[in-house]
């Protein structure tokens, strides 16, 4: 399955009095990792999706599960699977892990809607967008 | 079942660019709630459980479901209910609903486990910790 | 002078690995407390301003001093008050501080300036804002 | 004068709900690159003055002016230059700016004093950094 993936480090911003991260604080990152995967993978700029295009990529259902901490200053691993493409949404597998695959820190699964940002209602996701993800993803459109 | 529940209004802090809740800012608030509801209802003092006890309470496993938009301004409702109360961790039913109880914007169960700060190792439950939770939610400790 | 005061406990999300405020959180906190001065005391709806009428207030200067910490638990008093009314924009003064008035925490200087959300350009302050603004400092409109 | 700069793109949770930076989130950016200037400029690792030395850098003041709007998508520089190298505190100069240098959208003059973690009073800056600063600076340490 082709998987997307960024570096990143544990930045202070993104830790809690206990030391380790926030939790809230790696769906901001996982959010980040998206804007990237369509920019540099799908090679559909996000900001353009967003602010001419006026649609919306809200999420409607995810399930996360924590394994293990991540600390200020770690070096870690986001990555980006897509599970299922849609009419109206699509669902992705997100990670967060160490230096090491096998040292998963966080991971999720994630059902991402296209919307119309005039209306906040479902939109059926766009050709363009669509194509480019079965592109990736390796999947029938 | 028991119900502690919070007002709050939605801040320009919690919205994205689309003009509604940006979904990790939920999280946060919901992070608030608990720890209004250790402060007020459980009455343990959320701050020296953390602080003096070094006892954290961080976040194993979450499934969320998000069914409604909340805007800048919106007045909603949080709602917390025990749902399981294990020996080393407790699982919480967390709702954002509007004026209505019926307008449900998110829910989401969590299942938190309490820790040791100094190990992030899990520990058993505080006996005061669980005879709190027992007692506000009627189940036996 | 007059005052606008509002008590609030600091949260488990302010805070950073040292256990205490983040700073870029007061800039959070007051950004609320501006929202509740609208709503509360100039009896002008924050969210109308920004998503019916699409006037920003953006902030174009501050002077912010950090006196001493705030911790996790703590309950503190965040307070505003006018402290110049322009033509485009108007200064205020922040503070936040514990329980005793002078237990000062920080305090900050913050100019806001109203800008039309279609062109992020300067105008003149609506006013109804000018004169609700006037009327709570008892300075000439 | 020295300059630490770094690339980064301003991403959907930078953004309000007027699609611009949410001005708080530039001094989380800020702090971003000051760790990174530790990491990879003054090659003294900014995890282990936190958590193994247990030295803080708290903000004591900062000033700072906003002179145009950052949006979704944009690229900016994040630059950082030392104004100043005290005994107990240093004063950083850091600018945001686009892809020209003269496209500035906000700058700021921060001062940031070291302290103990266990106390969270000021302590003289430690030799090591001391030197390094210095040395990055070209000023006398």
């Amino acid at each position: 399955m082709t998987r997307f993936q960024r570096q990143r480090r544990i930045r202070f911003a993104d830790c809690d009095p206990a030391g380790i991260v926030f939790y809230p604080q790696y769906f901001v990152m996982f959010n980040g990792l998206v804007e990237e995967w369509f920019d540099d993978a799908l090679r559909i700029e996000y900001r353009s999706v967003v602010t001419t295009r006026r649609i919306g990529l809200p999420t409607v259902r995810l399930e996360a599960e924590f394994k293990a901490v991540s600390r200020l200053g770690d070096p870690v691993q986001l990555s980006l699977e897509v599970e299922r493409l849609g009419a109206h949404s699509l669902t992705l597998a997100l990670q967060c892990h160490g230096q090491h695959n096998d040292d998963v820190r966080m991971r999720m699964r994630q059902t991402l809607v296209t919307t119309s940002l005039a209306t906040h209602k479902a939109i059926e996701i766009p050709t363009d967008l669509r194509d480019a993800v079965a592109r990736f993803a390796d999947i029938a459109p």
